[in-house]
């Protein structure tokens, strides 16, 4: 790994680098997904079918589009018992964690006879969208929905591209029935995005689409976004390991791997004030990369956004952790709690040597959906919020407009809006 | 004002029509656009202030685009002082109401040595826009900037546009002054979002930009959207008026006008049980908007997006008004509380006859930044929550981490991670 000392340089070449791993422009592939959305909206079902023919070269119709309960069954049958009984744990978990996010509706009333609050209100149908491919994340089904089972969304349905044959991965509906998915339809792409936003004859309209998936996908999201909501679109994968003389280097190597194997793109950086550790973490990185799999990923990535960086103290360290703003970020010193107060950006925070970033990915319970690419400056991991809004609630008795109705009408004259003065007027005209 | 029965057509071509409002596709902005944020972002300072030469036809340099105290101070004499008493009380109801909305950190440990939680932060840097122009609007400077305050951003600068003398409205300074801002520059337009996005000599980079503008503005936060944060783009104000045989016909013809006169696209929508009270309204309307001014731009809103529906009871009426989920709800019957409760979508909620949504909009202290055109279906009110953003704390100690360390590099095994379930697995070596 390249290990640079931090200067106000470095940082700033640091930074650019990341952000290269932004693209700002698909143009080729933003037309046929405009097409692809407007084919749906056109034609519904009857794009939807032949779009999934086309893509994924599975025949899918209305008798046929949902994936039934005996497909879900057989789904149990071909999945180890073990991980299904992983799956069940790691969702307690989520569900435990999720709770705590709950918001519920206030209401302040005073003595005059008003009264303002804010009422909480579930969204009314969400899609989650899971991608198909060899790539089988259950983990990535869990932390999509359960959050908006926690949240008490009415009704959670999922899309996911069928295979040739028009099946679904057993693991991914076993993820799905365990997390209480309503209803999945075996249609995928961008033709799926544009089903779930505008609704078809099979697909019913949803108020949000949360989930990861490639680049058509990705950009249908974009396009349908005003329309419907959706979650942030996630970049590559990142970890920032902030290390001291403490750390053992062996746990710091294994942790910048476990992002480093996820893609090219992925970013792996040790921050650290002791030289010792990083030459040791340097090493050790090598070591790995020789033992495991996906050894090719991981030396891409580490070779392109891959650093160790050395700061005079843990100030410096500090500043730069937050300026990164690091999707993972794992404290690995000798105060982790201490460091932890001073950290203003980072998607999650593992504290200490056992908080290994894949405990956070699996198994902890706090959502692994986070900020990517430096939006922790401004984004929050996924969670209940994602699945709920807000309306204000205001009433004012005539006692209590009457003493301010005169400033009312006088705010609403200053801005030159006289029918907003005379809805005031009205009410106190003899 | 048209008046139709509901009908499942009815509500149904109502809805298209509503939506026309959302321009799906700016085409020939969106280059223009594009061209103004890469220049700034290449040339910063010169292409700012070029741009605000031809575009403003005001000269601003480095040394003169901050607005300085003695402006401010000026401002102060050249505003009614009446107006400022208004202002300041009008401050106190948002800033006591959006106190409310505060999120806390927290965290949940356990006896085994572990501890999850959720960290809030402020977001560091806000940029509000503030549109220039002959409509003047002081509480949308208190709406935008004090959300921000309250949640405790370190620093909020704004935005807007000179006047040809390079000066800037006093009424804006006035209400930027009071809301405590810490920084106004006069630039404006793309360009001014340009800068605030991605930085130039004299204006900070943001985290995020709130606040309406022209549909220049509009594009280039749409364009900057990812690289920093916005809010949502707000489209055409609405009114939507829930009332039975009790309601007052005189209050709900002004209230519906009050959000007719902001533009042509604006929309009032009165749903009601009673036909004498849609003919009375009808009739109130048109004498209204005789004696108003801005009477073209009424009679325009009211003849392309005013509908006066027809429910056969009062499910049907409110069935209606969350299918509609327009910006506004009033709520005027016999048992407004009642109906309140079965109100899923709406962005405020006006309770009874005295809570006119003029008094939202200046005086009540709920923000009057809703969102529009649908889109209360998943969208909030703008809140505290928009300047504050969450991470997640995960701490396992050894102990705790132990006894599931097998089922996580299961889990990690079944994605076929390996260098997940290596950073777990090493923990545990020998």
């Amino acid at each position: 790994m390249k290990t640079i000392q931090i200067t106000e340089e470095s940082r700033k070449n640091l930074q650019e680098q990341l952000l290269k791993r932004n693209p700002s422009s698909y143009g080729e592939f933003e037309e046929q997904v405009a097409q692809i959305i407007d084919e749906v909206k056109k034609k519904k079902d009857q794009a939807l079918f032949s779009f999934t023919e086309r893509f994924d070269h599975a025949v899918v119709t209305a008798d046929t589009i949902l994936v039934t309960k005996e497909e879900i069954e057989e789904a149990y049958t071909l999945v180890d018992p073990e991980l299904v009984e992983i799956i069940r744990k790691a969702k307690a978990n989520i569900v435990e964690y999720h709770e705590k996010q709950r918001q519920y509706s206030w209401f302040d009333s005073k003595p005059n006879g008003s009264m303002l609050g804010q009422k909480v209100t579930p969204l009314k149908r969400v899609g989650v969208y899971v991608p198909g491919g060899k790539a089988v994340y259950p983990s990535s089904v869990l932390m999509n929905v359960l959050p908006a089972k926690v949240a008490g969304v009415d009704e959670i349905i999922m899309t996911t591209p069928p295979m040739r044959d028009g099946k679904v991965y057993p693991v991914t509906l076993v993820a799905a029935n365990e997390a209480g998915i309503d209803r999945i339809y075996r249609v995928g792409g961008a033709q799926a995005i544009a089903a779930l936003a505008f609704g078809t004859e099979s697909v019913p309209k949803v108020d949000k689409i949360v989930g990861p998936g490639n680049i058509y996908v990705a950009l249908a999201k974009k396009a349908v976004y005003g329309h419907v909501s959706i979650d942030s679109i996630a970049g590559p994968s990142e970890i920032l390991v902030l290390a001291d003389e403490t750390a053992n280097p062996r746990f710091v190597a294994a942790d910048l791997l476990s992002q480093a194997e996820h893609d090219e793109m992925a970013s792996a950086i040790l921050v650290t004030t002791s030289r010792e550790l990083a030459e040791q973490v340097s090493k050790e990185v090598d070591r790995f990369v020789a033992e495991l799999s996906r050894t090719e990923i991981m030396q891409k990535s580490l070779d392109q956004y891959g650093y160790i960086l050395l700061a005079k103290d843990m100030e410096e360290a500090v500043e730069t952790a937050n300026e990164i703003a690091s999707e993972h970020l794992e404290i690995i010193t000798a105060n982790p709690f201490e460091v932890m107060t001073k950290i203003r950006n980072a998607g999650a925070i593992f504290i200490g040597e056992y908080s290994s970033e894949p405990l956070g990915d699996y198994f902890a319970g706090p959502n692994h959906v986070l900020p990517t690419n430096g939006t922790a400056k401004f984004f929050s991991p996924l969670s209940v919020d994602d699945f709920i809004k807000k309306s204000s609630i205001i009433y004012y008795s005539r006692e209590a407009l009457e003493p301010v109705h005169e400033d009312i009408i006088k705010f609403a004259a200053a801005e030159q809006l006289t029918a907003h003065a005379n809805s005031i007027k009205v009410r106190f005209e003899e």
